[in-house]
């Protein structure tokens, strides 16, 4: 791996997180116990300020102020003003970023309106190492629009689109591996082509400083309940470039995506910009933690706490590297999201042997473990010691022991 | 109007609720202070058990059991757990409805999984007095799936659908007139000229007996935050009767619909049933509040509630007409939904002044006051009291006045 200065001794992470100008934040967080949480990745932890938010939409807001509050508590206006806040997380300006739905609809229905910008080809292309729900998306999308649907070889899907143009929907970080994608090279080769690239920020958003606008990207879509700590299924959002969204509309015509909602217009007019992606009632509640969540952001820089969660990573991979366990996840914590992977045979029982320990990660099949780390609440220390634990039991577990069966982890 | 028996005073309202076996529900519900709320056909009250569960979600689930909680707290399941409640309220076999997304996009997953159902048209038909989003969802289908749209004049999409077959989005009760639909008639239709009804529910479910089996529907969907009290924007819901469900596909193939969602297939198997049409990650807080929600409807028979409502409508009904006040609303309570609607140029005005008197009702442009009634919390001496408040000022409004200006309200 690359040469970077990792602590060497527990004391050496201590002092890290001494000298740590994020370690306040952790306080904003309800963490319980003694737990060390390295699953942020696939659900972030909750933050006192979204468990105090969510109390007063329910009872202040919903059974106080009932019908009144799409007004009174400002509601109808909260997808949008959620999304703002979102926006300078993620490189993008305010109004470009709209709270709605779920990554899955909103691949569908951000790809379904990539179509007719694409010049030349209509072709869907999805590489196969791909979240899969992103690949479904696609597919499913190519039946019912009649499009040729191309399943592009692991990193091969910058090639197949500078090939033959169409649509592109790409991660910005693997949910598997961590890696990177070079996001300009992809916009560049979609500029040369007339093709379009849909990013999919799920694993990026909220842990490494992207930055849309600079890129050239023009379209994207992420989940808020990793990073951002939006709660469990936290509505997702939808990114439209400015000079991009008076040419794409949405498939999906809700009412909410409509210039005026209430005036029950039987012709469909959609809003302006980023708006005109949602679609139906917002999850109130639910989008309610998400504002909740924010607040912690709002105080913060992402280039610093980028910075923090690459050192975190790097101290991750040294240790898995002594241990001489293999990883797919980029060794440059630039080229790399906010979570290491390693692979092992054994993932599945090394994982449910960490979680006995108080140490949590997460599995994916068929031998991949995840450690996720969040510059907003994990400390040096915390990743020391998951090491240590990982550490003793690989070099104690007996792999044929009851109980270490090998099989899929929910989540 | 029909001659029917109802309370010519507030003492006989009064007593009417005395005799009422469903009255001590009430005591369920958060309602604010003397508030007369006539608005659940649009945003549902909270009940006790509703704000306490999610509450519990946030806090013990979320902070607490974190990324665990998909299994410990049964969050995997509680979009079909949710839906197998909500299934005895419309008729319907438990393993046949699911949670998931809104209105919005469940109309647009239903009627293009229906399409290969139509036989001989593809055709999509809705009514132009439909809920404008189903319109809205309707046409921007047809666009992406290059199939014919068709708005047919108020209450001739059954004569449409007769004469061409395709598939009909129609509304089980009319949101403005809360007219109820023929709903045996109209799939006698659909199984006569091989097409095919998509109902939605939404001011249906929960305030009038449905039966969906009986009248031999097979698709339809539904929203939560009306007469269900699932809270603001509470996920909606999709019933695919079971002998239909293996021959459709949502054409939104998200994981959650995959029959092995953490497997990380890439080839799309969808699940049995209705639960095929998840998509995304279900809004777990939100969710919760709808299951804490469902508590109360699991000690009622829908039978009696709806009865209950009629009565309540008839008394709203009664009182409007002896004001000389025009309904479109069905004078026959097995006619009609849970609302009363009554038209008046300054409608907009007067729901204003309704409210400064502390009764809650709720306007749709153009001249529509919509007063909603639910067995569960409203009582009869409610609908007297608004009565007479509507009655002080129809009978005492100056129109001219300032702040008397004919205008949308949101929601």
């Amino acid at each position: 791996m690359a040469s970077v200065s990792v602590p060497t001794s527990l004391d050496g992470a201590k002092a890290l997180d001494c000298a740590d100008s994020l370690a306040a934040l952790r306080a904003a967080f309800h963490l319980p116990g003694d737990l060390i949480y390295l699953d942020g990745h696939s659900l972030g932890a909750a933050t006192h300020g979204a468990l105090a938010r969510i109390d007063d939409a329910a009872k202040r807001e919903w059974a106080g102020g009932l019908i009144g509050s799409w007004n009174d508590a400002g509601w109808i206006d909260l997808p949008n003003q959620t999304g703002a806040r979102l926006a300078r997380l993620i490189g993008a300006a305010p109004e470009d970023v709209i709270v709605c739905d779920s990554v899955s609809v909103n691949v569908f229905k951000l790809a379904a309106a990539a179509l007719p910008l694409a010049k030349n080809t209509r072709v869907l292309i999805v590489e196969e190492d791909e979240f899969p729900t992103d690949q479904y998306i696609v597919e499913g999308l190519s039946a019912l629009a009649d499009v040729k649907f191309m399943r592009a070889p692991a990193g091969e899907g910058l090639a197949a689109l500078r090939e033959r143009g169409g649509v592109l929907v790409k991660s910005a970080v693997n949910y598997r591996t961590a890696a990177l994608a070079d996001m300009a090279a992809h916009e560049r080769a979609a500029a040369d082509c007339g093709g379009v690239v849909i990013w999919d920020l799920s694993h990026a958003a909220g842990v490494i400083d992207l930055d849309l606008n600079a890129c050239g990207a023009r379209l994207a879509t992420g989940c808020t309940y990793k990073y951002l700590n939006g709660g469990p299924g936290a509505p997702a959002y939808i990114y439209v470039r400015d000079d991009v969204a008076a040419s794409v509309r949405s498939p999906i015509a809700g009412w909410f995506g409509h210039a005026a909602p209430f005036a029950f217009d039987a012709a469909y007019a959609p809003k302006e910009k980023a708006a005109r992606f949602a679609a139906g009632t917002p999850p109130v509640l639910s989008l309610s933690a998400l504002a909740g969540a924010l607040d912690v952001f709002d105080q913060i820089d992402m280039a610093g706490a980028a910075k923090k969660t690459r050192a975190l990573g790097d101290l991750c991979l040294a240790r898995c590297e002594a241990l001489g366990l293999p990883s797919p996840s980029p060794a440059i914590g630039e080229m790399r999201g906010g979570h290491i992977c390693i692979l092992h045979d054994n993932g599945y029982a090394i994982v449910q042997a960490l979680a006995a320990a108080g140490v949590i990660a997460d599995f994916r099949a068929p031998d991949a473990i995840r450690f996720g780390f969040s510059a907003l609440y994990t400390r040096y220390q915390d990743v020391w010691r998951a090491m240590d634990e990982l550490e003793r039991i690989v070099k104690t577990a007996s792999w044929d022991a009851p109980g270490f069966k090998k099989k899929n982890a929910v989540t």
